[in-house]
């Protein structure tokens, strides 16, 4: 996950790897390839034609797609193909396309007014000045502007983004092919999903960022890429760029030790007792079942991916692995000039970690609490909104903002249809006793106020008091309540926002206690990560920022996996997977025009030489994380040739420990979208608009 | 699946392959290698050093493990190893290792008695021709004889076999080593099993076959096998050898198609029902389900089995395939001379199987009610028995002549432990339901008279009549009744008895019409065979007879199988797979000795050179049915490679139709066995008895 910047420093890396193209030219966030890849509803797109078209996943695009289907137009079922431009539908208002237009490196205006401070202050004069640059970069029209925290807080960046905002579609498959396999083979190699659609930016007549506008023009990128025609192959070079969100990997030892050893086996001890609990409380209320099925999927799949990534980090000995490799840098570091400032700050950083931790079986259980909850969940909102709304705008808390009020309502009425009372006495009764267990340095004064006494029968009782008087099971109360200050709340004759007025000031000071540690560990972290950065150098290797929802680069090769002994994934599967998946109930029912195309088997110029058959999907090696969905694949000479679209399962873990074995990411052969465009849902208009071949 | 006498045939096809011996040799069964394979508790087996060493597999010497295990002695936890030949322990006395020493064609002889003869006449004949050679045969003291049928009816061979009856244990690993996986991995791939045992076979000290005693001594075979040392690669050569029990190949098209449309859906179907049937009835009653629980459990193996043979013969288009076969066939035939007088026999053959097919439904079920059943079984299995008695022993019908008595008090004895009044009743109402909706002229008189009426109501009247007034549900009844004559039951005030007696003649005249069909179509299809043969011939190419328990060769290679798209099976495994799948329970609790020895790595000789690790198992694509457990695997050169212990579920319908594409046979390595008797439960002095290194 390289920074587009650090490309020429391992030029000789992607030689080697098999590039023909010029590494220096991959730094140019203004050239090719570049300047083509952009950020897409959260996710990564890239554009393919000098006329704006946009290719993403199709999953990246639903909303879209969602938001023009209609009774008596099923998009979604039926995919949709615009016959011209005339007939491109445009997106959801809020839909964008971001091109990053610069990436500069900000470190010392960031840090300036932070440097001698320590804790709170520290987070605060990091936190304004990056406000103040991005209201500054800003002021040009058409932009959007964030500053990125590089190597946890050694370096920032300002990162200029062109906010295209008018977007129309263009191209989707049915969502049978573009979702084929859905929620049974997502995760899961082999993959048969055709999981692409077509996007256009549009913008105004003068060329810049408009809302949308029937005046609308195509816009026409400085770049795009180039779809290609040639084989893949196992063992070709590939290379991957987009936006991945969030990787932990240059956390330190004991950060893998505790997500390992505490983290994740307690995660998915809470959430299987409270799915256990939800479970047996709604036993007998057909009603409060489905109230709580939701939530139950919900806890169930943070259950599987924390199983997931507590089984990859075992099976990649991840506790050892990092373990060794931070000793190694100590020992490296302490014959170095300055090892004792910087190993001062890393114990101190260390130290942090170490009272968060004292505090961690707490924190997860008032977590749970606070957001597991759905009637107690509304009543600390609205008091926590009422005391927000007392500030200047710019100053409340982040979620609690004037643009975020639609939010909250919305999430408040939802309660309605997610909530049965006996069920969630019974999980806070859960809840609360784990939390009546805990050593009483740990026990919230405010907790233990609203929730007196030791045994069941007394919590039992607090519950009782706190849910005996409260009108917020009613919508009308809650709406009501969003809007009210907080005199009114405080006066107002409800039990639960009586409690929930005792309990927000605790929620906030432990919040506060947290921007302290945040706080430090932005100003101390910056000591490990040179150390780590000074190491890996000392052993002739380059390090990669963890992922920040910035532009990264990724390389490799198309490859096989071996996911147990015995059994190897091939890198390439074909159309007659698709058959053999075939069911004809969802999420297996290929179209009926898909499985009469594979039938006849013509396959022209898109078929694989040496398979004979048509392609789907392949399987690389290439770095990726959430966010990295929709992201270009691109040969060695930079032709497109794949869409990421998903990973393995055996990689949940790769967000802490990328392990070469197992790490392995998902993408559609571009061979597929063009036999789709070329013989099944023909568009010939565009294939020639993305210079390909008719067939 | 060759006849050893077919092999220089196909001489050109072995060399072809690899194979680098001369392929007149292996038609001799008098030299080796042939000559060490022999029949084995049912299954295969080969001698293994000069002094009458036999390996099988560990599932085949199961009962001699198991005999010789006591409370203080787990011989099939711990495993066993003779530390001399005083402490080899003696097999249960039934035990039996067979050396084929003849096989000799004797058509004329068993059919000329036959010849002019039609349906049951020419199945009596046979049957008498037959009965006649072994007797003869047998003559000869150690030794056993058969006569096999080959190309169904077309050829009879005289087996003359070596009888061995002093057979000892020497080695065994723990079972959690022989049957790694045990249910969960049967079938499956990739296996981790070290599925073998060494036995050795024993005679008097005059070298002939004899008894257990003490004074005999180790069997001198005139020729072993060398367990080879090189390395197993994929691709490489591989053949093997055994007694491969039934499979249905050249069967007619219509027999394809009946099993595929009609045999096993409905089999499925019935099997279905009756275990809804089964489990409606004793959900109320926990007893009832432990009492039915092992016949549920054979009821879904049934089913299982059912659906993934069908499975498997719609993946290979079976129907169509074997359809176009047989018509391309017949159009050859046609321009043959003797054309029409081996299509009149066809014809009739195919008529046979028609009337066959006419009442397939009614025969399914009366089955059904004879044999799924516990106490109505019980009460025809003794009128029959009292039946068969009042006959000669030599005529009594198969299954109830004087040697099966023992066994028939076994099994009536076990009726106590499976039957619940209750179950069976419904059991039985779900089956006549479904005999009282056949078409009227497939109804049997008999059922009828004990089962009156054509409703539910009056069916479950019938059922009460015949169950109101029995003593069979006490083991002391039934085995009263097993000594008694058919007049003494006649008398019996036992309504259950008496129905039976009423039912009993209708099941013998059904099964008289039964081998009237048998002897028809052991007379009319040679026909079908020849036409077959020289087609087959007609395009260069030898056939092979249907397997019959009788010695049989196949050859092919080390390899991969692709199960489904974009997943290949590595045709090797290694014992980290061992570790991947230990879980510390059975079938995955690998033993702490072999799990120590594979942290240490110490693999020495046995270590795969590209692997870098020792391997367990490996795949191939010979072809073997249920029989072939136990058969050596044989490289290019002869030397022993594998021991054949399963296959892969996808080759399940391989008894119907070899798919080179889905079946694959599954095989311990060699070096394995070697590797765990040399490193990690120590057998030096096997290890150099088998001419092997030390380690």
């Amino acid at each position: 996950m390289w920074m587009p910047s650090q490309l020429p420093e391992i030029a000789g890396q992607l030689r080697a790897a098999g590039f023909q193209g010029e590494p220096g030219d991959l730094a140019e966030l203004a050239k090719p390839p570049m300047n083509a890849v952009v950020k897409v509803g959260g996710a990564t797109g890239a554009f393919v034609s000098a006329d704006g078209l946009v290719l993403t996943n199709h999953h990246v695009a639903f909303g879209v797609i969602q938001y023009n289907s209609k009774p008596e137009r099923d998009l979604i079922g039926n995919g949709y193909i615009a016959a011209d431009r005339a007939a491109e539908l445009p997106a959801n208002p809020d839909y964008r396309v971001l091109v990053t237009t610069g990436f500069d490196k900000i470190t010392d205006r960031i840090l300036a007014g932070a440097r001698g401070k320590r804790g709170r202050a520290y987070y605060d004069a990091v936190d304004a000045a990056t406000k103040a640059a991005v209201a500054e970069c800003e002021r040009e029209a058409g932009t959007r502007c964030s500053v990125a925290n590089m190597y946890y807080g050694t370096d920032f960046y300002l990162i200029r983004q062109l906010e295209l905002r008018d977007i129309r579609l263009v191209y989707a498959p049915p969502d049978a092919i573009g979702n084929y396999g859905d929620e049974v083979d997502n995760f899961m190699w082999p993959r048969h999903s055709g999981d692409f659609t077509l996007l256009r930016a549009y913008v105004g007549k003068d060329g810049k960022p408009a809302d949308y506008s029937p005046d609308n023009v195509p816009y026409q990128p400085p770049g795009h890429l180039q779809i290609g025609t040639d084989p893949v192959r196992e063992g070709d070079y590939a290379m991957l760029a987009g936006y991945p969100g969030v990787t932990f990997r240059h956390r330190m030892a004991s950060e893998f030790k505790q997500q390992i050893e505490w983290q994740l086996p307690s995660r998915v001890a809470l959430f299987d007792r409270m799915i256990d609990t939800i479970e047996a409380a709604a036993a007998k209320d057909a009603d409060a079942k489905v109230r709580y099925a939701a939530q139950v999927a919900s806890f169930k799949n943070t259950l599987k991916r924390a199983q997931g990534e507590l089984d990859g980090l075992r099976r990649s000995d991840a506790v050892r692995v990092r373990g060794q490799d931070e000793a190694a840098m100590l020992t490296w570091l302490d014959k170095q000039p300055q090892a004792k400032a910087t190993r001062a700050d890393i114990d101190a950083a260390q130290k942090v970690l170490d009272a968060s931790a004292a505090t961690r079986e707490r924190d997860q259980l008032l977590s749970a609490i606070r957001n597991q909850t759905q009637l107690l969940n509304a009543a600390l909102t609205v008091q926590r909104l009422a005391l927000e709304r007392a500030k200047p705008d710019a100053q409340r808390e982040s979620g609690y903002q004037q643009r975020d009020e639609v939010l909250i309502t919305g999430r408040l009425k939802q309660v309605q249809r997610r909530y049965a009372p006996a069920v969630e006495r019974e999980l806070l009764l859960y809840l609360l006793k784990q939390y009546k267990a805990l050593a009483p340095n740990l026990r919230v004064a405010e907790i233990d106020q609203v929730f007196p006494g030791e045994d069941e029968a007394a919590i039992r009782r607090g519950i009782d008091a706190v849910y005996a008087r409260t009108g917020l099971g009613e919508e009308a109360a809650r709406l009501q309540a969003i809007g009210a200050d907080a005199k009114t709340l405080q006066g107002a004759d409800d039990s639960l926002l009586q409690a929930a007025a005792i309990l927000t000031p605790a929620f906030m000071r432990l919040e506060d206690e947290g921007k302290t540690r945040d706080g430090e560990l932005l100003r101390l972290r910056p000591a490990y990560m040179r150390a780590l950065i000074g190491y890996r150098k000392s052993q002739g290797r380059a390090v990669y920022p963890d992922a920040n929802s910035t532009l990264r680069v990724s390389y490799g090769k198309v490859s096989t996996m071996d996911p147990r002994d015995g059994v190897r994934y091939r890198p390439l599967t074909t159309v007659q997977g698709i058959i053999e998946k075939h069911t004809g109930t969802a999420p297996f029912a290929a179209p009926q025009a898909l499985r009469e195309a594979i039938a006849q088997g013509d396959f022209g110029s898109t078929a694989d030489p040496e398979l004979k058959t048509q392609t789907v999907d392949f399987l690389t090696n290439l770095d990726t994380t959430g966010g990295n969905s929709g992201s270009p694949v691109l040969d060695a000479h930079g032709k497109l040739i794949g869409l990421n679209f998903d990973s393995n399962w055996e990689a949940v873990s790769a967000s802490w420990m990328f392990d070469p074995r197992y790490k392995r990411a998902i993408h559609v052969d571009m061979r597929y979208l063009r036999w789709l465009l070329a013989k099944v849902y023909p568009a010939p208009h565009l294939l020639k608009e993305m210079n390909l071949p008719a067939e």
